[in-house]
């Protein structure tokens, strides 16, 4: 049994992870950490685990690198670059859900955080970890950096084309509508139930720290530097993304030709689903899995593609890809605790 | 690997059914049969099916009774009674989520759902398949009447007290409150989003169906007639069940007495959670699993007890507790491949 | 025209005020306060008045009593009260939203509320604002206490049978559910989006505020002391309160009996709607209007009758019954501003 | 008194000019027809309406024409061209809510709508009823074409940009939201309750027939053909419109620059409010309105403009623009009847 922790378990993502390692045959979770909530039962927290007794306990990152085989950060930017340092990673491996090791360019990630890095020395020895496309180099990294919501759903959708060029780079923009969890767990009037209920809005515009992520990965795939538009939007649903990418054709392709490209890169991808044709993605269909479903359409009027991508914020965009993960660096199969479907109506 | 059919796998009880057994370590799906979609693929009516390939059959139950170890059928009242005859079940063990082999007085059934009941043989040998109830009567048996949503909410939410004689049995009135699962996946005026949506409604005031079926289980627990109150309420969410339950105390019996007397009946209940005191039921902390929380409180001023039931209504109040049925049946531990938490937020 | 204040005009009945009080053909918002928003400009607060503008003023009741003909308080409870005085009744009349001023038995109000009253010498003045019940007791008064949201609902519709003794008054069980913006638009975790939404509650069992209220209105009609049970229910969607209210008939009356004694009461009432036999009121049918639909059913099995109220719980609930009493003082026709049909779907 | 005529009044937009109309002061209404609920009671379907009796008629267009000076069609497309003629253009002013006389280029209406046009004669005629575009061309005519609720609000936001030519009129690029209003009263398993709610998709991708409505208004705006793409998407609320739109900018436009613009078109509009700089709009703040809300933001990365477009799609989108088109046939104020902020929360 994989020994793991959670820094930062009362969060919704970290929820997530205590919910999947929960049903996880290959691991157990040690210990769980909560800033707001230490000392107190998790059960009165999360009351779906009524039937478990755990614990909150007050985080000692030191301790628990001795005690667990992988620990989980669930916190904020700027926290967990704090919190990782050689002699941690000598004693563990850390797999974090936050921004501060995603963005190898430094440059990059100073200039959209607007603070300082604090472990410059870490961070290029950390992977990026979008399991489908980095597979091989996440296998035996001591620091994997999980992939954002937003970028999981928007890179996935995008990466065959642009890594065989069938797209303008230049023409890149993506609309995404993610549910409110995606938000957080933070009480703010912005997510007060009357304030978000019933209503759609964007946020960010031009501005989301998502952009350079994509981007970034992107870039890698182009060989070239992609800059786009990314428009985020809060919808009001509880969990799920969707994504609607357009960018021109640089040939007039057919169906079958992009189709064809999505099979080279993902037809043996388990949790890579490409829709028919004719049918696109909906978030209910991936809600509360680990799922990224992939559909599209040919525009001959305009030569532009639509894509459209899906996956649950939480799952596949936070803690499920974090298990996936787990799973890579541990040598186990890679659906191991996550072969589920979604569930509906729900 | 316990063989199951399904008869009526389109509906949402039959895809929840799906949905578990797909991921049951000891049984797996043989058939699935649909009158809407036969001959169609499952995963294009459910695309969270989408990686699994599984066609609609054509419903046959005399082969599919030599075929499968158990028949689930998810039919409207009426159907089921047609379709199930002794030949059938010599061949194979019956879990009905139907209501026809649920009442044991015809009378009753006859005059609330108006119709003549088409297997009166049959019907003596079928158990009510409450599990946390009546586990012992149905070991060995052949035909289940899985129990309706709300009288599994009520029914377990009340056995204690009544089977105590804790309060006056004349008092009782169930409050329920429904999501739009309940009204299943056919498309009427009434379950249209925008008028569902954002509005709450009674129906069916003092003449739902599950009346019936409350009261005469109360009644054997009891050991004498019980008539109660049940005012069903279309809550604009997708599933759970909160039943707010009143009765008056027949004493003026302390909280602590009242928990004894569920921890009497439950304490060994895995499915069932007792909510610590102060503390009550929400359907969003049992949402998407086979658990019922319970909680209550001791109103002094009126020596009236108020009980709050949540359940997921098709769950614990369809599938799940029909493979708990299953499980059972077939002597497995009653908690497999049912053995979850609720998934929170979604 | 009427010259209008509003101290607390950024809460959700502030904000609907602010919303009739602009369409009032008679009325003039002549100052609005805000402790919270004090300095700014109302519409970058609510952006449905964004063609407005409007500044949130430091609250001055003093200067407001000289300038406005009525002053409408918006305020948590124990905070009129303290604002209230024998000068500021000289200059104007006060319609206080608040609780301070319904419960006219200070000792019930100080053991519900858990302060000390504040305002002893005013509280015989106060009359409580029922419109339909108290119309004649209003007219010339000072100040008007505008009664709660839950009370409203429920008075309303239990008052005729219990004014008639038709019902057994030790039988009386009110469960109600209300939408979220009954919660205020306070930030707590209690009303973050993803915890409320698809999910149903109760909550304060047998300990909510409101219960003194409708008690001591009904124990005013009955002329005896009513003691009865009230359950609220925090229902996932923003808007309305349906009571779902049980008692015991104390003869075998008719459905045709009882609706005599509403017809006796209300058949003149423009803002209360009786609904057919066999329909129940729905909260999408009042929502956004000043309307109660009122409907009911009687069970012949169990001789109890259970009666469906439904209102908008920020209109007649709180700013239309304001308003109302406002059109009642000032000797304006009751509909002036508040003759307009639910509006639906929303 | 206008003498109105509705024609189609029992789908959602009906509904809401029963609404608008019923509060209209200068308007009546005098005949109300419904195909499906003919010799019903009004408020029986719409029980909003409970205080009001209106039966619905059979429809006879030509006594309504005789009888009614403006008649509103809201029925499916391919309808409304088949009842109009000669005679009841000289007897009446018809405002059709539908598809079939927006279009004056017939070749398109027939490729897009996949039907002959029925109605050649009266076609040049028609003007599209975009009031803040065509207020002049609106005026005497006999026969208006109300524009589709995708279309107002796309082309209200793109307008004074393609007028003046500051975008690049191939990049333009329209990713709408809309509330399940918009897919009208029809009862389909699409707009079933469980298969919308908490989930959103895009439908009819490069196909949804308001493509060629916006192309044809913006090619008039612009004196050039523009081809552009459109993506609908399904949003779980009831009503509201959300079109978030992207193009390239052709200068180095500055945000004031384009504030300027908009300025220069809008300024004098009641119904049109632009959002300050960094404030977007919501589809709350427009709900229940009247109002069409605009903003947007450069992007200097991408040198793209993106803007945000709100309306309430029952209302500006279908009756509230069809109530201001009537207003400006019978020359009187705009506003008139329709001048209230949107009601929020609800």
């Amino acid at each position: 049994m994989i020994k793991t922790g959670i820094i930062g378990a009362t969060g919704y993502a970290g929820s997530e992870l205590v919910r999947i390692l929960t049903n996880h045959p290959n691991a157990e979770i040690t210990t769980i950490t909560s800033q707001s909530y230490k000392g107190q039962n998790y059960n009165d927290i999360y009351e779906n685990f009524r039937h478990i007794e755990k614990i909150c306990e007050e985080e000692n990152i030191e301790k628990m690198a001795e005690e667990c085989d992988v620990i989980f950060l669930a916190l904020p930017h700027g926290v967990a670059s704090k919190k990782v340092n050689e002699k941690i990673l000598q004693n563990t491996k850390i797999i974090d859900l936050g921004a501060d090791f995603r963005l190898q360019d430094i440059n990059v990630y100073e200039k959209w955080y607007k603070t300082p890095h604090k472990a410059k020395n870490i961070l290029p020895e950390a992977v990026y970890g979008l399991c489908e496309i980095n597979r091989d180099k996440i296998k035996g990294k001591r620091i994997i950096a999980n992939p954002g919501c937003y970028t999981t759903c928007s890179i996935l959708s995008l990466y065959p084309l642009v890594k065989e060029k069938m797209i303008d780079l230049k023409s890149i923009i993506i609309d995404a509508k993610s549910g409110v969890t995606g938000a957080g767990r933070g009480v703010f009037l912005s997510t007060h139930y009357d304030e978000v209920n019933e209503s759609i809005k964007a946020y960010k515009i031009a501005s989301h720290r998502h952009t350079p992520e994509i981007e970034e990965q992107l870039s890698y795939a182009a060989g070239e530097n992609i800059i786009l538009s990314f428009t985020p939007h809060l919808t009001p649903m509880n969990r799920g993304i969707l994504a609607t990418i357009y960018a021109g054709l640089k040939e007039n392709y057919s169906y079958g030709d992009i189709k064809t490209v999505y099979e080279k890169y993902y037809k043996n991808e388990y949790f890579i689903r490409l829709t028919k044709e004719g049918v696109f993605p909906e978030t209910k269909w991936v809600k509360g899995s680990n799922f990224c479903d992939i559909g599209f359409a040919v525009d001959k009027r305009t030569n532009r593609i639509i894509i459209n991508g899906a996956i649950d914020n939480l799952n596949k965009g936070a803690a499920g890809q974090a298990v996936q993960n787990m799973n890579i660096l541990f040598n186990l199969d890679e659906k191991t605790g996550l072969d589920y479907p979604a569930i509906f109506p729900v």
